[in-house]
Parts: structure tokens; C-alpha cells; sequence
């Protein structure tokens, strides 16, 4: 598995690589670091993680390495992940820009909430369709925490396989399903603390 | 500087410790690492972070270890972040119940569009004031890419010296300004790794 740091960079050597003139056939990690002012060290481990190793002297096709990277975004295999809990977060999420670079659509929240129904977001009861019809194996979990357990164990049967979970909850599931907890607060503390 | 991991787990050690009842006067690293299912070696680890290493044998002074942790958490000097661009993240983290376990207040956020004033929504304009008034020195940047350098660079004049950036940008600042971005989509990509 691509390290989440080396992932984070995959974005701006794409961008970079595709901005040359179609002239450049080979470009080596060297030449990158230098035009994104990045370390060399870094630039050549992350291109090795995602294409092997370049050639001696020449490096990197450059559209081979275009091609290595979207493969690694997962482009050409785009995925959807659904939202559950269509509170301010979960809408805020929703209407993010950002995920599709990374290969990852957004598309639908749902909520049981009757006024929050509409548009993008659907009643939760047509989760388990939803994502048997498209394929979707990742869920974002915005509800309180309260309903955090409960709702996860929706998702599951859903055929959810992984959760991004924002609610402030400990959730008890079957091992096989991967959880990442986002705590915000902890985040912030973080920060707050190199400020003292 | 605490470790954002250990710095996670002191509010679990926090309300097991208040749990007790108030006869228990000492209490060992094992016997929290028991009572809270987690590993010896991790909550020997991160009560000698906080408090020193407790004494052999009986361990810690349990309100003394209280303490260390509130102290460490920041309670008593609580610090307020305000947050600018009040759109649907910055609104859902102004909602965002969570951050006061860190010693963090949120009241205030901030945007230059009128009809997102009112309430705890101030007028951009305000924010050098309040954060003066307020000795804000940490801020949460949520606006979108286009105007976050714009709206990073009225922060640090007005005060700020520590930026949470939600927004997909690479800001220009001087260089004691810490900054820590928060990739949303990143994070989302990172767990879809693990699904394939």
C-alpha cells in the first residue's frame, strides 16, 4: 500500500507532469524535485513506490509515469462513497470539491431526518439499493453520536466495507470492516499546542 | 510536545480516573491499562508523558495524575479559535461539540458575505478586533481555495499565529505562522486503499 504521505504528493506530480510540453519524453525524479522545489530523496522514493525504478541517466517515460500515477489515484476505476447523516458536516462534505482527484465520487447522503431529504439526499431506508446498485463499498459516517453504533451497523449490511467515521463514537463491528476515526477536536489540540 | 496519539487518549484516561471511586488514592499504569482494556506498555508510555514516572510499586497519586492531564489538556488556560469563512465545513464546525474536551472554545466565525451574518457569524471586518480582545491565536480557514491566501494573510495580521486550512491551498506565510492543512479527500483516499 502507497504510504498516505506519498499519496498526498501523487496530486502535484501529476499536475506537474502533465503541465510539460509534449516534447519531454523522459523525465528524471532529479528534474521533478527541481521544478516543484521538493527534495530529491522524496521525489525518487515516491515515484519508486508508484512506477519502480526509473532507467539509469533518462528516469521515467513521462507518460509512462502519468499513466502509473492515475492507476495509483485509482482513475479508470472510480469509486463512490456514500455519505450517512445529512446534518451540516455531512452537507459540507457533500458539496466538496476535492475527492474526485483522488478518485472518489460523491454523489448521495443519506438521513432520516424527512426535511433533509431531497436533491443529494435520499431517505436512509434506500441505502442498502443504493449501494448494491453502485457499487459502493465506502461510507462516510456524519450522524451524532449517538446514533454512530447503530447506523454503522446499516452500513454493513449495506455491503458498506469501509468507514470514515466522524461521529466521536467507538464503534463495535465485525473485524473484517476497516474504520478511520477522524477526530477533529484532536486535530486542533494538536495545533493549540504549538502555539504554547 | 505531547504526541498527537497520546494527546487522543488523555480524555478516555481522564473519565475512567474521575470514574473511580474517591477512596482510591493511587492507582498503577496496569491497573488503567486493565480497566480500560488497553496495552501496558502504550498507558505506562503516555501517563509518564504527562505526569513523570509514577512512583514504584503504588503508581500515581490519581488526583495528582488528574491534574497533570487537565493540565496537559489545557484546562484552566482554555483557548479560544475562531474560524474564518463561514460556509457549510465552517459552519459545521462551529456546531461541532468536541473541542472543549481539548480546552478549546469555539464562539465566533467569520465571512465577508452578508447574508451569512447573524448569530455567531461576525462580519470579517470584525476579526482583528475580536481576536484582540479575545487573545484569539489560533484560526480555522475555510473558504474556498481562491481566497485563502487573501483570507490567511488578514489572520496573521490580525493575530493568529497558529492556521487549521481546510481549504486545498498552498499558503505563502511568514514562516513562525504554523499551518496544519487537513485534507479531507486525502484521508477518504487513504481509506479506499485499504477496501481494494
Amino acid at each position: 500500500m502507497i504510504s498516505k504521505a506519498t499519496l498526498g504528493r501523487l496530486p502535484i506530480y501529476l499536475t506537474y507532469l502533465k503541465q510539460q510540453d509534449s516534447s519531454i519524453h523522459d523525465i528524471s525524479a532529479t528534474g521533478i524535485a527541481k521544478g516543484l522545489s521538493l527534495g530529491d530523496v522524496q521525489v525518487r522514493k515516491d515515484l519508486s513506490a508508484v512506477c519502480g525504478s526509473g532507467k539509469p541517466k533518462t528516469g521515467y517515460n513521462r507518460l509512462e509515469l502519468i499513466s502509473c500515477m492515475e492507476k495509483a489515484l485509482g482513475y479508470g476505476r472510480e469509486s463512490e462513497a456514500v455519505i450517512v447523516g445529512a446534518g451540516k458536516l455531512g452537507q459540507a462534505l457533500l458539496g466538496f470539491r476535492g475527492f474526485c482527484e483522488y478518485g472518489i465520487e460523491l454523489k448521495a447522503a443519506f438521513d432520516n431526518a424527512s426535511e433533509r431529504i431531497g436533491g443529494a439526499v435520499l431517505p436512509i431506508e434506500e441505502l442498502p439499493a443504493y449501494c448494491a446498485l453502485h457499487q459502493v463499498e465506502i461510507g462516510i459516517l456524519t450522524v451524532p453520536p449517538e446514533a454512530a453504533q447503530e447506523s454503522a451497523e446499516f452500513m454493513v449490511k449495506a455491503g458498506i466495507k469501509a468507514i470514515w467515521c466522524f461521529s466521536s463514537a467507538s464503534l463495535s463491528l465485525p473485524k473484517e470492516i476497516c474504520v478511520h476515526y477522524e477526530n477533529l477536536a484532536l486535530s486542533l489540540a494538536h495545533l493549540k499546542q504549538k502555539t504554547v
